[in-house]
């Protein structure tokens, strides 16, 4: 935990069809009935340039996007929405719900893309060395089980196309890091169907002193 | 120089009005005339990805845009025109020309915008450990005569409205750069009128060896 005044930082994480955002919406209704001021991101976006951002990197016709100019525009994005709204948000105690950081870049672009921990961590020293989640809870899913879930969804975007090694990778880095991190990681079991998740979650959140 | 096979990479720097561009026209016309296959970039840009992020990075509406956020997005266009542009036509042997290169995010973004010169190597480090201009020519001009050659040009793009002290920041940072590294740089009096600025570029490429 923050001291107070400091405001409270949770980040969502996951593969592809793990229900981030069903538990997303969830998670910022709780905190609100519970009296919090909610400061809500989405990652990459969230701000003007950052959705700018967005779009080339989701952009299928940018297949031939290098992995090196991912990871930076990543890391663009989220070093202008630190500046313009997370830090301020923080600062001024309220909790940001992110949905995804800098652990996505490890997950996705360190591993996934096999870049390595080492350029995904510099990045990261350079944008936020004073800076962690409070919480990230790290929605686990099976590839199949997830794939199965996006695949109802209609058109894929240039991610959700990658390979099955690629999204094995993906959660391997994801899990690693879970264990790395255990004070900041909690990771739900989100194979299970959305309500028995949202209890989960409902759990950890309850067991949060002083949120 | 490079060994033969491996191409010739020249790199244009300099501050605003310090007349690159003419020279850019120049050296790429003496290089073809003299049987070399030439391939031109300009920087950021050069690639579809990269030109749409040099929109996000010259629009004046983008005045808060994070400084962090302003090098990741340079490196990103940079990382894709290396791997889209410039090591393809360096491994066939052809001279590429490029107006500006990594020396100008040491000048612009570690000197103008003080984000210092630890967190431009990093990213050096990662996209081209490997690779150097063989030749750099910077274009040096006193602050106050290229301001106004830049005011006769019309609208200011986002890096031309920036105060006379980020200038000096960005030509001392170019000049202390050129010191560092006197087999690559040659600083070329820009100062001057066209025709002999041109008279001193020819010098110089007529002076390279093999090339």
């Amino acid at each position: 935990m923050r001291s107070a005044g400091k405001g409270f930082f949770i980040t969502l994480e996951g593969g592809e069809g793990a229900g981030k955002s069903t538990q997303h919406v969830h998670i910022v209704a709780w905190l609100e009935a519970h009296g919090k001021e909610v400061v809500e991101a989405r990652e990459p976006g969230g701000t003007e340039v950052s959705e700018e951002i967005r779009q080339v990197l989701l952009d299928t016709r940018n297949a031939g996007l290098d992995s090196q100019a991912e990871l930076l525009l990543l890391f663009a994005a989220r070093a202008q929405l630190l500046q313009q709204v997370i830090r301020p948000a923080l600062a001024a105690g309220k909790v940001v719900v992110s949905d995804r950081f800098t652990d996505a870049s490890y997950a996705y672009q360190g591993g996934g893309r096999q870049l390595g921990v080492a350029a995904v961590a510099a990045l990261e020293q350079f944008i936020h060395p004073d800076l962690q989640p409070d919480l990230t809870l790290l929605f686990d899913v099976p590839i199949k089980q997830g794939m199965q879930r996006v695949a109802g969804r209609g058109a894929a975007d240039r991610f959700e196309i990658e390979s099955i090694q690629f999204f094995e990778r993906v959660r391997n880095t994801y899990l690693e890091r879970a264990a790395a991190f255990p004070r900041r990681f909690r990771v739900i079991d989100a194979g299970q169907g959305q309500d028995q998740v949202w209890q989960q979650v409902q759990d950890i959140l309850q067991g949060l002193p002083g949120l």
